[in-house]
């Protein structure tokens, strides 16, 4: 398999040089592997900090800056940043508000962090976490016990941002970032296996012919395996899983998530599927997203999130955010 | 190959159709293949259309909104959209000032965009074209005479598109679209060759171990076949390409632009390469865009068009954008 990089060794560490020469307006600790605003910490605001493996870009590190995370902490590919990083992340973001950890349900992402929040805690910095378990795929997987955290990741830090960037106080952010991810369902599938620079072939066997149901961003096995479906077909089994567990009650925000392999073009054809069986389920959709925002390497595949909101998560999604990977001003 | 699609001869209308929903704020006739802003046309605005291929996307479709096209024409995968859809994005498009053509340098586009320009004339709408064909791998190729029309694009459209955005005349639209493509140049290495949906296989055939210097964004042949190489090696071979065409006297635009398979993580990996080259070799960078913007489906690769720019073009590229693919607000 070939890849656009020096050595596997330098895949993260070479991509955080690269952000730092792209995005002046971060600070990047390339040896630290932190990214962080550069106006941080910002005066009398919640400092927001999330992370994870390496492989899901533009999550984490792509969605820092003005109204959605303070500072990122990226691992190796597919591996957990260690505690050092986050401390080192919520010390550069804490005006003295106090700091969130937005923490995908995966058992080294949960046990750094919860070290890393006891050690910040020791340094005076108060601390919040959320954990995101979005996932309805499967109850427990590779990597993780209860539920995976997936696409509601870039909801959550979207519209706890937004609160934050408004001057809300820490138990508000925190209480509004759970309340998206209670409020959030994702499911997802691959067409194709991704490969990761140390491997160097595909994570994990998919036939050819077949699609997994219910796959995890790093291949983790789903629901089951099926002889490869349409586009129509896809969104009916991902929507129905999704809305059968949400069970929404109003508006949802749609974010048909591409695995980072599938193109644009496939991605928009499949959004319309997805409407459509909104549509059929009774379902309003208030704003949807389409592209690739949490991905996995070069999957082939796609997610879709459905988030329920009211005034308030809708207002807070459409606040203006400014980050290398979701931009908007209205 | 498995395709996130219905059947090959939807997919160009399934897209529309999921844009159509995904965004409200575009006008989208599916069946006509014309993407409109809502707001066209614009009283006292120059009109900018631009069309091709699908399978390039966000190209074009994705460029249009405030501040950039006006109207995009989607064609077939990898096929010249057809003069009957350029004549009505123009019709749609024009508030009296008349509509700028921006045309990539293949031969389909061009004979349809000039009858198109014929057709609309001929309904009393002030036409004015300009050709875009910056890529400097090979000088003929297959579908062009001539170089092939690649990244610029998208620099040519926004930086146009900033210009119309403030009610420049057309004349001053168009001069400043010749200048951009003028001063900007392009080339592209692929990794692993794209699939169409109608062919279901490979576009062309590149050995486990080879990469193309040169690939255009259909897949078409480049410069050179070599063993692969690092990430360090091409971005000497590329940007090298670049420069000693563009022979550049000042600062800089970078974009380095993914072909659709290669994940983000290695595109920022290579962008941190490309900018130790022009480091290296003088040239400063005044702005880097990182990402997939001007995609062929799913190849595996990446390109890098550098536009030089003076005070003013630069102060057009920074303007307010508001599209699918590309958006701003400083």
């Amino acid at each position: 398999m070939k890849m656009l990089i020096n050595v596997p060794e330098t895949v993260v560490t070479d991509a955080l040089r690269g952000m730092a020469v792209a995005h002046p307006e971060l600070t990047v600790d390339v040896e630290g592997r932190v990214v962080v605003r550069r106006d941080a910490p910002v005066a009398g605001k919640v400092g927001l900090v999330s992370g994870g493996g390496s492989g899901h870009e533009p999550l984490h590190a792509g969605f820092v800056g003005a109204g959605m995370l303070d500072a990122a902490c990226p691992g190796e590919v597919f591996t957990s940043p260690v505690p050092d990083q986050m401390v080192r992340a919520a010390a550069a973001v804490d005006s003295g508000k106090g700091v969130l950890f937005i923490v995908k349900n995966y058992t080294g992402d949960v046990l750094n962090f919860n070290m890393a929040a006891e050690l910040a805690e020791d340094e005076g910095i108060r601390i919040a976490s959320v954990l995101v378990n979005d996932d309805v795929a499967v109850t427990d997987s590779l990597y993780t016990a209860g539920r995976r955290g997936t696409g509601a990741t870039l909801f959550v830090e979207k519209i706890a941002g937004a609160a934050a960037e408004e001057g809300a106080p820490l138990e508000r952010v925190e209480a509004l970032a759970r309340r998206v991810n209670e409020s959030s369902r994702s499911f997802g599938v691959a067409l194709a296996a991704c490969t990761t620079p140390a491997k160097g072939s595909p994570t994990f066997d998919l036939p050819a012919g077949e699609l997994e149901l219910g796959v995890g961003i790093h291949g983790e096995p789903g629901r089951e395996r099926r002889a490869m479906m349409t586009s129509g077909e896809i969104a009916d089994y991902a929507v129905d899983a999704v809305l059968s567990d949400l069970r929404p009650t109003g508006p949802v925000l749609a974010l048909v998530n591409g695995a980072g392999g599938t193109p644009l073009l496939e991605l928009y054809g499949f959004t319309a599927e997805v409407h459509r069986v909104l549509r059929e389920r009774g379902v309003p959709v208030a704003r949807t997203l389409v592209g690739n925002y949490v991905t996995s390497l070069d999957m082939a595949g796609a997610s879709v999130t459905l988030c329920q909101v009211d005034e308030e998560l809708l207002r807070l999604w459409d606040a203006p955010v400014e980050t290398a990977g979701l931009r908007w001003g209205r």
